[in-house]
């Protein structure tokens, strides 16, 4: 029974998020069907990050365990074949080693979050990023950021129905960067709280745009409260690019 | 009667490219109906670059006249209300210097073709760039793209039904540039003719594939006959970025 680590991209615009729901369709569930439609079984998938409703990836990893053995890029190959026309994709498919878990063997998850940070609306880029009409101070927001490094309860930056069993995580990286009109943030932790990374995007808008100082972010952090939060960025424009094991 | 100028963004997806046709929606009609909408007038827009169904833009140049004289911001703000939800929208508005004309003032065009090289499938990008399977060689396709610059009749990467009076055009740069997946082709020209940038696309994509050497690119341009034009690349990949005056 071998198990296959899977990488997947996907537009999440069109999906309730990774995780199958009943109220409409998940990511999850468009690969269990394709999975289905070529092999007859119906694994249930693993995943390194259960990402929310609207939110990307381009380097998400799953595993499935399938009773017959296929040869991966035979197994890459159908359920793409299948996926389509979803914006889903399988980026690559190999055997998983012994013991590996999507999410348990995570050491690392890498996320990036887009702003267009100009006054007209987007055309080419709606979807895909979080339009910011007032001019952000990147480098402001990247220096507040840096504030935030290390191990600490975000209980903050923390979806109130966020199921993990505790608030204290490791943030190895928070950049902001700017590239012309765009911002990207970059962050990297071994996890996320749920919400976390949008909360954090959310609140370093209110350094950029100059209504918070670093002080005010880091009180924000140090006072433990979800009501200090500043509002939590749109799914549009977040993307989990990689996960390290 | 002032004359604006007007940088214009689009997704050219849903569009049968710039030019109001009989036969669906254009970008053209998209901005001309929402000007109507806030001022009851009905001008009509000159443009850089009639670009082609399907093909997207970032810096578009069109000019419009006016009998009513407003502030340019306002129009422009007034223009992207009404443009929503459309992926139509207007990044800069000015009053045109003293005989300028969006198409026949401009003194250089700059596309960019997108094309993402792997096998699987396009998830993210699908509509924004070509899916090439094959591997490319991206510096043998710069390399060869060089034998092109300069003066030369482009018969052979000219659409059969082209209108433009000469086929000889200088072309200023035709660089190409891998980025990880992406295979990225620069061309400038003071102007293209119709189908150029796609047919010269298509063609170095032969030579990156391994199908031409860059002599067989050379020869081809030399022949000034349109069957001896590679296939034509696909809209989904081409982006009129600026437009030089």
């Amino acid at each position: 029974m071998p198990r296959y680590r899977l990488t997947v991209e996907y537009d999440g615009g069109p999906y309730q998020g990774w995780q199958r729901q009943a109220n409409g369709p998940s990511v999850q569930q468009a690969i269990e069907e394709a999975i289905f439609k070529f092999s007859q079984e119906s694994p249930s998938l693993g995943v390194a990050g259960r990402t929310d409703s609207g939110v990307h990836a381009t380097g998400q990893v799953a595993h499935a365990d399938l009773d017959r053995d296929w040869e991966p890029n035979r197994f890459k190959e159908a359920v793409n074949f299948h996926l389509k026309p979803q914006p889903v994709v399988l980026l690559d498919v190999s055997y998983a080693p012994e013991g590996f878990d999507a999410r348990f063997s995570a050491k690392g998850r890498h996320y990036r979050y887009r702003i267009i940070n100009r006054r007209p609306p987007l055309a080419i880029d709606a979807g895909r990023a979080w339009h910011v009409k007032h001019p952000l101070d990147a480098e402001a927001m990247h220096e507040a950021a840096q504030l935030l490094l290390g191990t600490h309860d975000f209980t903050t930056f923390r979806h109130a129905r966020c199921q993990a069993k505790s608030p204290v995580k490791t943030m190895d990286r928070l950049d902001v960067e700017r590239h012309g009109d765009e911002v990207l943030i970059y962050a990297s932790s071994r996890s996320f709280l749920h919400n976390q990374v949008r909360s954090l995007a959310g609140s370093l808008v209110l350094v950029g745009d100059g209504r918070w100082s670093a002080v005010d972010l880091k009180d924000a952090l140090d006072a433990k409260d979800r009501t200090r939060c500043g509002p939590v960025a749109p799914a549009d424009g977040l993307t989990l690019y990689k996960v390290d094991y």
